[in-house]
């Protein structure tokens, strides 16, 4: 039977999703209690390979397992069993066909800017500090370059092993709460490290660094000096990850 | 000369303000921040003696120092010597008669319910988590009771060596906010524990177990028995200090 997870967690003391051998990954984790509930070694597949730092409201990944407990029994058997930063939030049985990172249909991003000048003790793990004021009309202008189909091969970290570079972003928003900055970013797929890099420029351009006609060059050359600095991984939360059929 | 902070914390590692013997204290990692800055011992009071565990967002706090350092900059030097789970976000030169404490003409706390099925990764530090749901209308009728002038002897934990349980509630409000019941209280001062048995009071009245006439009952009678548990300090939040002219 496949069973379809999601997951919440806290990527602060993560050296990311994926099991590694340099630091704890969010799949050891989850593979170590799966283990502990079902007395058998399972591989959990995630829709997302979330770096180092990066935080998840709506991971989703899938497992294949013969044991007898009830599919949606998930979240309270592994919770026992899991860290209190990693929580499964829902489970369900899917289909054999369905495969958590390639039937996925697209994914949500957040990405959170605390503007203030003192840093918050509260929020520390879950926003990007900038103390200088940012200018918020101006990170709105390059909103509108980014969305729809481009080739984002100047939004790729080095050591992306991608086919190609195109990708479609569907909603790219921008709203200030507070204190905060918050980037919303949803889109057929990512490049590593794309968000951070959109992230990171909106805040340079913020900062008056860099013109907002800076994205629409980026996209035009490829040239990802034309960008600005990849904003920290604190900041990045994968709210969601979406397919098709309700699940 | 005296100067006034106002302080960020996450309560989640440390016993408490109080500096003590059994673990580190916020105080205890002002002062210490406080002496690599100035190169004096300086003894620093708090307006609320928080609780292990329970957190601040507007917690204030005076010292006297005859430091050069320019009134307003203890945000920017003691943050660089603070753990990251403390921060300075205001300070003030104040007259030698405002005491953060004595001063203080009222305090507001927050009180945050995760209502859900599941736990929070992302929220754990931050909210108790109630897994079964709570009817927020039962919740809300307590409330009327509890506002105004009383004697809360019934509200306070064994242990509290107040001179008077007479205390003043001049709002108490109660919001759904997603998945979260957010209680939010302002009084003229408060007994030790008032807020985490109100709130665990409401949390059984949302579980059906006590009845919203039992906050009555327990002021007229004093009986802490008439009460619900006391909630956890992960759910708690000193807010806001007031002081009169405008600090």
């Amino acid at each position: 039977m496949r069973i379809l997870l999601t997951l919440e967690y806290d990527g602060t003391d993560y050296a990311g999703w994926q099991r590694q051998l340099n630091g704890p990954s969010v799949q050891e984790a989850l593979e170590d209690a799966l283990r502990r509930a079902t007395g058998t070694d399972t591989r959990i597949t995630g829709a997302s390979r979330t770096d180092a730092g990066v935080h998840a409201l709506g991971q989703r990944a899938h497992f294949d397992t013969a044991s007898s407990i009830p599919p949606d029994r998930y979240p309270l058997v592994l919770g026992t069993l899991l860290p209190r930063d990693i929580a499964v939030t829902q489970s369900v049985a899917v289909q054999d066909s369905v495969h958590a990172r390639f039937s996925a249909k697209g994914k949500e991003y957040t990405y959170r800017i605390l503007n203030r000048r003192s840093p918050s003790a509260l929020r520390r793990r879950f926003t990007a500090h900038v103390p200088v004021p940012l200018c918020f009309e101006a990170m709105m202008q390059a909103l509108p370059m980014l969305e729809g189909t481009h080739d984002f091969a100047a939004f790729v970290a080095a050591g992306g092993s991608q086919k190609t570079t195109v990708r479609r972003i569907d909603r790219i928003n921008l709203v200030r709460q507070g204190d905060e900055i918050i980037l919303t970013v949803a889109g057929n797929a990512f490049l590593y490290n794309m968000v951070r890099i959109i992230a990171g420029t909106l805040i340079d351009i913020g900062k008056g660094r860099l013109d907002a006609g800076c994205v629409a060059r980026a996209i035009e050359t490829g040239d990802r000096l034309q960008l600005g600095a990849t904003a920290p991984a604190c900041g990045l939360e994968l709210t969601r990850v979406f397919y098709e059929g309700g699940l």
